[in-house]
């Protein structure tokens, strides 16, 4: 694997994931795009394996790994959606794994993740590092650390989905002038600019963050990474890495336009187009790139453009709040 | 189109559809597998265009007009779904729609189908008679009538559904020991019965009803059509036809295994583990089918079962309603 990884190896890894990952929908709807004046397309990534795109890249980075490396098991840090996708992952190749998770994490992906039967570790999201947690447990087990982002065998997993929706928009004899992706430390984003940008290269492609977890915007403004000030507090708990990735954020620069910030008042908007208008459950972190193309951060009018909505792992609580938002 | 409609109509209907209807994916949940001790899928059509299935039948109709029948436009009568579908394919094929749909119709499928540029005729469900005043509307403008069900048009335009469950299924690799879809006068039941039978003569198929509306399932253990005693109490609004068609009836005593019948209470459930698992939403009508797969009347365990998730036109307070029966 190079250190900058190239189209091929996003088509590598569609290879690796064959038969595992869910070929998910390219959906469109057609009063929608009236009111918004253009084609908005919509990849469904919740309807993915374990309810996000995560398993893309954790299988991608397991089946990549050597055999020997396998039998010492896998070890991973993450709010939610990676731990699911990587403990499912290592289900499936019959592997151990060990998952950090915060305490603060839906209670939902916490009983996901055991349900694929990893072992999961709590720690405190602002007064334990989860990385040293996780590298302590890699040191006395010998499994090797599956990071959440920041390395090329996830991002290019993750980078199939953004294969999976340039071929789909293809038989349906679409050209698309936008896509943008949810971004927390920049893999799915990055990835899916490798992919998009190799076989559509006149695309924009696009990263969506939460309004003050908008270090992949500010750092892309400012050409070098910026963090953020805080560690949580937004309703997307799945997008609150703090800086963007080594890896990720010199790919980033390269491929991706503007960052797109979303407020969470429009996140839940999102999520409740998405239940009335495509009949999706969206977790707030997933509707972030549809909430920056309802609200026209993301220009739709005139044009065609395809959002990811990345997962839908949301508790049943935060899904009422967002029902709430426009009840019929 | 000959008065018993086979495989080769429904895959006609299939080329007609092609580009217009989604070519909805069938979901698995390793979770929910394990519980269940078998494989269960479901096939999800409320991620179909109108959020049901019904615009299979009603394009596959219209598109099999005449040019100049379609010149005078189009009629028919719906408790939603089938509005909504007939409105949209009207308006792909640039023809004038009238519908006649009951008052107490989901506010969410009322509106629906006057976007979609249709007439809406609003009548009482126990007081009216939809027929009549739908009869009247093409006797007045030489509208042809499209019936929610009872036609060789719209049971193989539906009966596509069950062609693409069979190709996803063979594609994994995989053998359905039953299929069963949501039944109200048996239009997406008999289509897809003709087509898993036609492709797969060893795959049994069932029909799902809510009590108290089992019409079919009580006429297929007598040999003769029977009637519900009530027309209006399920929350299952799309599936409240009073008794099986003249053509649907013979094609299902034929084709399909015994009736299953589920309460409002379990359809709820069924709900929330759609929404919970699936990353689905589905309503209520358009749940049946699951609710019998997960209550255990269509028995999943030591098996692989595939089910229809029809349609996901549902108001938000119906919904929340649902998310209730397990908050997390």
């Amino acid at each position: 694997m190079p250190a900058s990884p190239t189209l091929a190896d996003v088509q590598a890894a569609a290879r690796r994931l064959d038969g595992v990952a869910v070929r998910t929908p390219l959906l469109e709807n057609a009063r929608l795009n009236e009111r918004l004046g253009g084609r908005l397309f919509v990849k469904a990534e919740c309807l993915q394996r374990t309810g996000s795109f995560k398993i893309r890249g954790a299988y991608n980075f397991l089946a990549s790994m050597s055999e020997a490396d396998r039998a010492k098991g896998a070890v991973g840090w993450s709010s939610g959606n990676h731990a699911q996708g990587l403990a499912e992952a290592a289900r499936l190749l019959g592997m151990k794994a060990t998952i950090v998770m915060p305490a603060d994490a839906p209670a939902l992906k916490v009983a996901n993740t055991r349900a694929s039967g990893a072992e999961v570790v709590l720690y405190d999201r602002v007064k334990d590092s989860r990385e040293e947690i996780g590298l302590g447990i890699a040191r006395e087990t010998g499994a090797t650390v599956v990071p959440p982002y920041d390395h090329p065998w996830i991002l290019t997993g993750q980078g199939t989905a953004g294969l999976e929706l340039v071929e789909q928009a293809q038989a349906l004899r679409v050209t698309l002038d936008a896509v943008a992706a949810p971004c927390s430390g920049g893999g799915l984003a990055t990835g899916i600019a490798i992919a998009v940008k190799g076989l559509s290269p006149s695309t924009a492609v696009h990263a969506g963050e939460p309004a003050g977890f908008d270090d992949l915007a500010r750092s892309l403004a400012a050409g070098a990474r910026q963090k953020n000030e805080r560690l949580s507090g937004s309703i997307c708990d799945a997008l609150l890495a703090p800086t963007p990735g080594d890896v990720t954020f010199p790919i980033a620069r390269q491929l991706l336009g503007p960052g797109l910030v979303v407020s969470d008042e429009e996140v839940l908007d999102a999520m409740e187009t998405a239940f009335r208008e495509f009949k999706l459950v969206v977790e707030p972190g997933g509707a972030v790139a549809l909430a920056a193309a309802l609200t026209g951060r993301l220009p739709v009018e005139g044009r065609t453009v395809a959002v990811v909505c990345s997962g839908g792992n949301v508790d049943h609580a935060t899904f009422r709040t967002a029902l709430e938002r426009r009840p019929a």
